[in-house]
């Protein structure tokens, strides 16, 4: 049983690299996908839902199932923060993609994340791609679902670097930070892949002629399926990482973390408490006590469970794993 | 007049640290000591004041004068965080020192802070090591102190690492977070040292017998006045940092933002808007946006002025300098 694939649900908000870490899940024989889990972040749940359909249609896999997630924050209080800009209005590049001819299951994602964690006890490695509000829910619904999912893979939060919504906030912690501090704390199994890490993850453009073939160039020249899909989608947002980074290239923040369940070697962690601010300007701000002080005085870190953080990346082993398994579609 | 001394006061809290700076500051040729002001932070206000003249005695510098500051932070609405666990209930070790001879002028800290930015209007630099409420009453009661005061040194923040406090905040910052957050978008020339680089800039001491001999060893063999008082008063500084950090040494915070003013070529800068947060569990965090990433969306960072964050310390450099001022006392 050593060698069988590890069961994995993606919850994700596709999104443009939302699409590659699905199909990079898709490709790898080291995972078995269980289903897709929906949330808003890149665009609203609904489409979220839409474009996760499509994309399992695109790969010939209608086979999984996919669960519509919340429509909603946590505390139902919070304005929703959707990055169409980021991605296009439909998640996909604005590419008119034809609707989908599949459904979701009727189980709401919150459901059906718990029903998978009591079917494959400590089994299932739940991949987060963005905010974090189904996993509260599941954790609200049955109070033994940190204990009975196997491992959770978090992509979200910026550790001791700038934020990418604001100076303080990661987009997907942002999205619902209440839910978040919920999931760093709730004594699960946990890896969490920041900022601070895919911003190390880069698939390269370029925007000039030179003697060197771009990751991109290399995606398009390669014919794969899913290497020409995502060429197709891929404009948009390659122009926002130029306009807002000035980098030829994209960062591949939800590819990165799906390797993390590929091959978590291909990163260190460093353990320690996170808790995410709720309030004021830096809402959505996570902060790791990184143990080096010993403090004397009580504080909403102290007597809780530890995360894994991640702290350095082999980025171009990860960045060499992506696209082998893209073009080899 | 370019050889002239630059004038400083100092605001303080003394506090060893303090005590370091303040006679490192008298042993400076390029300073000339305008006053000193005192605060809440290591002990209560009054008795800031009353070591402030206490050490300004030992220093046989009773011609500088002391101005008591605010007992209370700016909104009066905190209470206040005093450290005399790190200082000694007495702020200077547990020494049972008589009471000084001398008194604080009659003028609050923040109306001499404002009166001599106008007697010397651009050429004061003010070197803050504890809370910066008197700073922040200053800004409030002459609305041209940022561009009058020449420049601001701030010992305070914790630019991309925990803090001191807890994981969010360091101590000066936390004392009084809405004054920091004022003087940091004040508009003044405002430089910020954080724990960031005042980690790096350690006072050693040995536990153990070694071939080395210790920073600590050396002062204390110097027989100079300041080297020798020192020692007297630092056993509990050196305690608190073994049993908080495990180094055998102590952290250089105060006396290495005043090196900053005797030298500021010993450190790099980088600019950009700083703000604090001033609510929730991170309350006292400083933020500092880096500019790496353009963003699309407005924040509390936008349009507002720049500090200078000092980012890297040539650290040999500053200890060998605090190390010759005090022998050489």
């Amino acid at each position: 049983m050593a060698d069988s694939p590890k069961k994995i649900i993606i919850d994700t908000d596709p999104g443009i690299d939302d699409a590659m870490a699905i199909f990079l899940a898709l490709q790898s024989p080291e995972l078995e996908v269980l289903g897709l889990t929906t949330i808003f972040g890149n665009v609203y749940t609904t489409l979220s839902t839409k474009n996760a359909l499509h994309l399992l249609e695109i790969a010939g896999r209608t086979d999984i199932p996919v669960a519509e997630g919340s429509h909603v924050t946590i505390t139902n209080g919070t304005k929703l923060r959707v990055a169409d800009f980021v991605h296009g209005n439909d998640g996909l590049g604005n590419q008119n993609f034809p609707p989908p001819n599949g459904k979701p299951i009727d189980q709401a994602a919150a459901v059906f994340l718990v029903e998978q964690a009591n079917l494959y006890p400590g089994e299932v490695t739940l991949v987060a791609l963005g905010p974090l509000t189904n996993i509260a829910l599941a954790l609200q619904l049955d109070s033994g679902f940190a204990k009975k999912i196997g491992k959770i893979i978090i992509l979200g939060g910026a550790f001791f670097v700038n934020g990418n919504v604001n100076p303080a906030a990661e987009a997907n912690i942002f999205g619902d930070p209440e839910a978040a501090d919920m999931v760093f704390i709730s004594g699960a199994d946990v890896i969490v892949v920041g900022l601070n890490v895919t911003h190390q993850v880069v698939l390269t453009a370029l925007f000039h002629k030179t003697i060197l073939e771009a990751d991109r160039d290399k995606l398009a020249r390669s014919g794969g399926k899913f290497a020409k899909y995502l060429c197709q989608i891929m404009d948009i947002y390659f122009s926002y990482h130029k306009d807002s980074y000035e980098i030829k290239g994209v960062y591949l923040h939800d590819p990165a973390t799906l390797i993390a369940a590929v091959d978590p070697s291909l990163f260190t962690y460093t353990e320690g408490v996170v808790r995410v601010q709720t309030t004021g300007i830096s809402r959505g701000l996570t902060i790791l006590y990184n143990k080096q002080k010993r403090f004397g005085e009580v504080s909403e870190w102290c007597d809780k469970p530890t995360v894994k953080v991640a702290i350095t990346v082999d980025a171009p082993a990860v960045v060499k794993l992506v696209m082998d398994r893209l073009i080899d579609s």
